[in-house]
């Protein structure tokens, strides 16, 4: 990190170091040589960005085991002027740690933020059968009160926290679903869109028009009849009653794919509320390919012949054979005609 | 009609003079006061348009109770460079008419044309049950017959035929079905599209890109997630095999109404082969209003919109609610974040 | 032909011996060696039908290039009682024939059936140019009438006519389309569906509930959602105004497959008016396969599991998988529910 | 409660008393006069009635702001066995209390679980700008603290916890959003489904076949072309990678309901998992109405006009018109036939 901080260049997180969001902000090339500013949640590192304290957020958004992150949603559905400009993913992977001398067999009392207890609930239950659980505000705020009066004997903490704090490790690997990963975004101030790759995400949120059966089926229908896909589909509740939803929705391809463009025409034209999040390049760099029907070339055909006919240029929007009349049409007309 | 006629201003029908097609053409102001060329078919009617030696030319499209009109539909969807600029309704009406001294009870023969005869032989059946019948080649050629050495003693023939051949009317209106109506169109040289009225009709002729179940579906979405109505749909075999359908179409609504030019530009996408027919009034002169969420302005705020987030400008995209940031997201994130 | 016929088992067609549908006749197995009764259109031949006179009739209902015969559509959508129980194929294909001893050269005047003149006009303008057209009721009356007193020299006739009568071809196979293939069904009275065979269709008329746009998309859904395709799909005028219509529809199976019945029941719910007219082997003999989640297995599956739940069975409707309910939902529900 | 607990009659619940979930289970008829067993979280809720040991089991299912309960959803997706037989309505409202004597000035730590503190952190942060936040482990468990050797000076409780607990009250209402709801199952094992109310819900479970685009489409369209209303669509992860998600579905009417029957039926064809979790009595009693199109009384006959076409009725699945045969098909069926 540089000396002499410049303000265009600070990076919010939520921290300290060694959460899993700090190492998702490790993966983010923008964000390396430059200061990265340490906050307590999505709401203050997205302030960050907003009043321009810093130029980028990373902010965790969806889950492989829980589900996407609600507050995170629910903030880009509200607070205008955020932009995605790139996603990370990391591993979820907790290991339980101690104070140095401490062995697995002393082991009374574990100090967990809850959703990771939840999350090494089983291994605990089976290798640490009489524990108490003391709950913490992080996951790193479990394995720093050790440091402190703490009355616990260990911390479920990410993997890897014994780099940054002076505690050892009693058992690595101990979540209870192994696969689990945590998809992360940059978040900065909308303007400039990162160029397409030909690997590329677009996030949006849209509210219905309506309760009515079928909205949701028309919505869907704007993505199909341009064979656009979706990676993510959250229903997330607006929150005024029960029942009013709204969608947070990944799409496969940038938005200047011709298919993604005319797509969120279509979405805008019905939807009450079309939020752009973003185009930007996939974490796992697996190129979107759409089928004939819907490249570019074909969206630009289409217009250069409607051009064509609205211009009104002979034989523009007509068939394209050369067929001599007097091939057609010598059948009778019947009396309806004659 | 001029005394002497304006090549750039002769109108080809469905001759002679006394057809439904000249009652039709009496219809179309643009033919008022032009010469008028009567032809034997449809398809010579298109080849003088084609060729240039006439400017318009009245066919039957649709009859109310037989349905499209086979010739003119596969007319229209093989000869390229036409363009239909307006639709004109006639009353399929037809009288049985006689020599002068002819009485009912005289007739044994009845001159009349295939299609024409079905559509009164309920009549003729019930009034002159022992009555042969000789087919002619057109409604006007069966009581012209009369008029030379025919071995008929009767004809059907179009309603008000006696103004124009020296000839008495037997019975007036012998038609089995009294609502028939045809539809005609005015058919020109691609070029200039009529004015949008509020109140209009565009024709199209639409192949499916091939037999699997659902290729219709996908044709129908196409106007379906545009609000654009349907007032025709008539499948007609190509020709190839059989099974190969293409589907001659009236939508409500004008090319220069925004949902139809979407409309036409997802089905071009999609379909190997559209051929624009044209946007004109409709004869009935019945606004067409769409729904709110398809009228031109909303279209326009949609590419608004867009326009915004592609040029980068800040907060294009994005949620138009001004909520303070810090009234979102202090919720935690979790352990997958933190 | 027996010497005695039985009257339950005489087959009506258009005849006389020679047409089109006398050689579509000699196709079905049904009518060997019965009595063939010749009728001179389409009501007739129903009329025998449904009056007991006759127990089959063989009719045309489509033409690979003139598209579906009207008439028969229409009869088929009005008269009740009917069920077609097999199709057959027979090519379109003329002749030109004169009297014993008449060249090519020395025809002036052709009798031809109108359409049939339109199907060979091509041929006749480039090989007797200078031609006159007598019309004819019908394609074996034309070339009949050379026999009595016309006025034609040569007559359009179906290919292979001089083995009926005592005529000369003066040159064979001059349709201007030699691929044109019509498709003929027989009809009877309903009752018993002929068996399934795997290569099967269905026929049906539908009529729309209103003109509302999507009704069309709301039927053809009813077959998509259950894999049923469409071989046919021809639009009718209803007759009693314009931009009203039933469609004659033929589907892919049988009425006994389950996917099939399952969108004729929910066409049932959905349409004012539904027409069965039966399920029978194609002509084609082409198996017609669905995709796996369209087999009757999965029909009779889906309604096992819900008998199952309705009939109160523990455990019906659930998941599948045996897992331990300690392995799940330690997480804490948070204070929405504490 | 009874003096001599019926082991057949315990219902389970998220407690201690005062808990929301015990609000919700005093709504429960079933639950009134019977002994309720307060346990830690939802999973000990469900394995105490998949084991046996209660009846019943009240959770939390979703929350009007923060949106479906990961954990229950979860929780009832993978666990064989369960039923959803009512659903109850809880209004979200919190109180901060104290121990008597404590004003609201001396407030400087306050214990609430940090869901809870995140629902009261803008009154918090207005009210007692400089407070800490002591994380506790429920709601409830948050004032009860206060009663042992908590440093904690005042903790958000649920509103009325006074009644249960020797606090007082230092402000009531304090929630961020006075409309905050949250919505209860009671929860039993498979077996009768409660009555048709013509007001009511079925909850089910769905996986997609896969994640082509358009799977969900197919899943919505099971419902719309049934006029079956979703008031609930969650998505969940199924867990074991990014992208792959199950949904929580809430759909208007009673699988005793004919619309409701099929659409399950077409969603147990298409889907690779459909889990039925109950059909049972809405908590707001509104009425579900379908349009006419989708009454029982719809369905019953469809099936009934089916079920005459496969047995051999004479004249079922036809036109139910009596014209008379004369009146049909004398139109000349034309070349292709005669």
């Amino acid at each position: 990190m540089p000396a002499q901080p410049d303000a265009s260049a600070i990076y919010s997180y939520l921290g300290p170091v060694g959460t899993f969001t700090w190492t998702a902000l490790n993966q983010a090339p923008d964000a390396a040589g430059h200061e990265w500013r340490s906050v307590n949640n999505v709401g203050e590192a997205l302030d960050d960005v907003i009043s321009g304290r810093s130029v980028g957020a990373m902010i965790a958004i969806e889950n492989s085991v829980e589900g996407g992150v609600s507050a995170t949603q629910d903030a880009l559905a509200s607070i205008p002027g955020l932009r995605i400009t790139g996603e990370y993913l990391v591993r979820v992977d907790f290991d339980l740690v101690a104070r140095p001398g401490t062995a697995l067999a002393d082991v009374t009392t574990v100090a967990a933020h809850p959703v990771a207890y939840a999350q090494t609930h089983l291994w605990l239950d089976k290798t640490v059968p009489t524990h108490a659980h003391l709950p913490a505000t992080s996951n790193v705020a479990a394995p720093t009160a050790l440091l402190g009066d703490s009355p616990a004997d260990a911390a479920v903490a990410p993997h890897g926290i014994t780099q940054h704090l002076a505690l050892e490790t009693l058992a690595e690997h101990i979540g209870d679903n192994t696969n689990a990963v945590t998809r992360f975004v940059m978040v900065s101030r909308s303007g400039r869109i990162p160029e397409r790759t030909g690997a590329d995400k677009t996030s949006i949120i849209v509210e219905l028009p309506s309760d009515a059966a079928g909205s949701l089926l028309d919505m869907l229908e704007q993505f199909a009849t341009r064979g656009v896909n979706m990676s993510l589909l959250e229903s997330r509740p607006i929150g005024d009653e029960l029942g009013r939803y709204r969608f947070v929705i990944d799409l496969d391809g940038h938005v200047h794919d011709e298919r993604v463009a005319d797509a969120l025409l279509g979405l805008k034209r019905f939807s009450p509320r079309v939020t752009f999040l973003g185009s930007y390049p996939r974490a796992d760099r697996k190129p979107v390919v759409p089928e004939n029907r819907y490249r570019d070339e074909v969206f630009i055909e289409a217009r250069d012949w409607l051009r064509g006919i609205l211009s009104g240029e002979p034989d523009a929007g007509d068939v394209d054979a050369g067929v001599a009349p007097g091939q057609h049409g010598a059948a009778d007309q019947g009396p309806q005609a004659g």
